[in-house]
């Protein structure tokens, strides 16, 4: 029996096959280490991860190629960009429906190094009214975080009027796209966003161990690199160099991960976002028509296709969403994730704390006929639980 | 024609192929994100990063498998226990024979966050006097971070002594292993070794975007964690979790990178580090021996294939260190690598500042044959350039 993968806001799978493949020809024919030498291998190495670059700087419009860094992942990402902006007496401004990759950083930071912060609060569906960022700006204001689209509701945030507030009061914005890279297209230069934090394995097809950020130029300047050591440039001196991309990578970067990434990016780019977003979406229309009517499932968030990523969390009356995910797995092969999903506020503000929801996110190789046999089994293990 | 890589310490080149057959294996048959969901391919996963935790635990003699951290290369291991450690105030003691994944965040730290840094001069050939390190003891002397192995001459340091002088004076001990970790034997108990970051890549034979720590229970407790995000675990709490290795991992981990490493561990296992180590050594030993009467060729450090590993760095009379590997790839296919070799302090002390050396580091997949052809190519260049 096959097994039918509804996890992909965890991460993508299956990824294209040619992934694999850019991961094999580095293994094979290249395997140096980039930048690190002048022969003909080395500099292969630090092509690909070039052309990755490059390829990123198109799609998501970002400044220069050397504005991209690599980072292990999109939670190393958001960790560079708060540890190396903000300073004590700092303010900070995000939303209930983060992820613990932002409200776990910044809480620290709010404990140990007394930067101020701010949560507002988004209603039942996750919707965030941008005015409640307008109004929670303070004198001290330094930054605004906030994710593009909840990894729980799969609500897609008002990022055009934040983009403007921010812009009005001079305060940066930290855009948390790990939901939305490679789903939606997203304009870094048009919407003025400064620091852009990514995932390489979720939308972008690519393998976990890839990730990174967009800076703007003024962001690259101002901010202070979080990890130091070896780039293999200016190596006369004992400090991190003061040019991009170096002074915010250090040490080996994951180049066979790179090179995976970057065959993902042409994959993305030959079907096109809309193709894929539209499938995807169709997907999610589906799966909740095919369950909006049955009395005992609730779903939490937006029940329509507008405004939202392909990710729908339920609940069902009096059955714990534990319960649900191992009964699909167990008797449907059908792999969901049950749970907080690592962000405790969201369901909060949603009313699914502490057990969380059952999680479906659809992917580009997910099928119709995959949503058809999950919505009777999911049917099916209710009438059993009762 | 073959290329023939000697660039082995800035990564190994080949790898056994096994490795990519993992990664294969985990990208087509697995590929979910371990511990964030309950299903058969999530827990699959977390088997992979479990069993590699467990392999490394006892290649390294590690307290628990838990005690083994995952990052996404060694410097960053560096930088996690670095920041993770040190207060204003304390006092580091290090050697003119590091890395800059050591030098450079020590000096952003003595620079920023007022940390008191001691350089220790090795000598001539790379080789620590512990003695010095003891000298330099101070009260508020709170850690020693060392390389165990010259990336530079290759030279081993006197871990056993450095370690007995801690352990007397109560420091705590960093060792950077490199140069080191799946060539020497390391344990990480005997030794009393608080912590130690490793390198997948090298020679552990693993891939790019793997490399870790190993701490010690005591400093597992003390450590401030330097990444804070989701973890799948306590995900109710907008802390990062007090427990191994969630404290210390955060965001989705290179799962299909550590899939190599473990069928990597695997090879280095059945292949035995003694047999690996003695091939390399006698390789090195072929070329040490075969350039050493050569009047214009000047090895830097060990002449001998006692305490060391498999890298040997030398200069020619009056050619540029980079012309020569230019040469040498560009007319034979050999790669090697001229330079600094990110590690300025370590040519300082060998007199090699700012030209650097030409550095030969040779791997277990290298022949005798390939030596041999390297050794007259290296001869007939400096011929031609007279």
């Amino acid at each position: 029996m096959n097994v039918i993968y509804f996890d992909n806001a965890a991460t993508s799978f299956p990824k294209p096959e040619r992934v694999i493949n850019a991961m094999q020809n580095y293994f094979k024919n290249i395997g140096a280490s980039p930048g690190r030498g002048g022969y003909k291998n080395s500099i292969n190495a630090g092509r690909i991860i070039f052309e990755t670059r490059s390829k990123l700087k198109k799609l998501f419009n970002a400044p220069k190629e050397e504005n991209i860094i690599f980072t292990l992942n999109v939670t190393h990402a958001i960790n560079y960009s708060l540890n190396g902006f903000l300073n004590a007496g700092d303010h900070v401004i995000t939303t209930s429906m983060e992820h613990n990759s932002v409200i776990r950083p910044l809480r620290f930071l709010e404990k140990y190094r007394n930067i101020e912060l701010t949560i507002i609060n988004c209603d039942k569906n996750g919707i965030l009214n941008p005015d409640d960022i307008r109004k929670a700006i303070k004198k001290n204001t330094k930054l605004i975080a906030l994710t593009h689209a909840s990894n729980v509701t799969g609500t897609v945030m008002p990022i055009e009027e934040v983009a403007k507030i921010k812009k009005e009061n001079g305060v940066v914005l930290l855009l948390d796209t790990a939901q939305t890279a490679g789903f939606l297209d997203i304009d870094f230069k048009k919407l003025d966003i400064d620091i852009l934090a990514f995932t390489g394995h979720k939308s972008l097809l690519g393998p976990q161990g890839t990730g990174g950020l967009v800076l703007s130029d003024n962001i690259a300047k101002t901010l202070i690199p979080f990890i130091h050591g070896g780039t293999g440039s200016k190596s006369e001196i004992e400090f991190q160099p003061d040019f991009l991309p170096d002074k915010f990578e250090a040490g080996t970067p994951n180049t066979i991960g790179i090179a995976g990434l970057s065959s993902a990016v042409d994959f993305l780019e030959e079907e096109g976002l809309n193709k894929i977003r539209n499938h995807e979406l169709e997907l999610t229309k589906q799966f909740i028509e095919g369950i909006i009517e049955i009395p005992k499932i609730k779903i939490h968030g937006l029940k329509n296709i507008e405004n939202r990523v392909s990710t729908v969390s339920i609940t069902v009356d009096n059955i714990d969403p534990a319960f649900l995910a191992y009964k699909l797995d167990n008797q449907y092969n059908i792999m969901v994730r049950p749970g907080l999903h690592c962000a405790p506020l969201a369901h909060k503000t949603i009313g699914t704390f502490p057990y969380g929801t059952l999680r479906f996110s659809f992917g580009y190789f997910n099928t119709k006929e995959e949503v058809d046999f999950a919505i009777k089994a999911l049917i099916k293990i209710i009438e059993e639980g009762e």
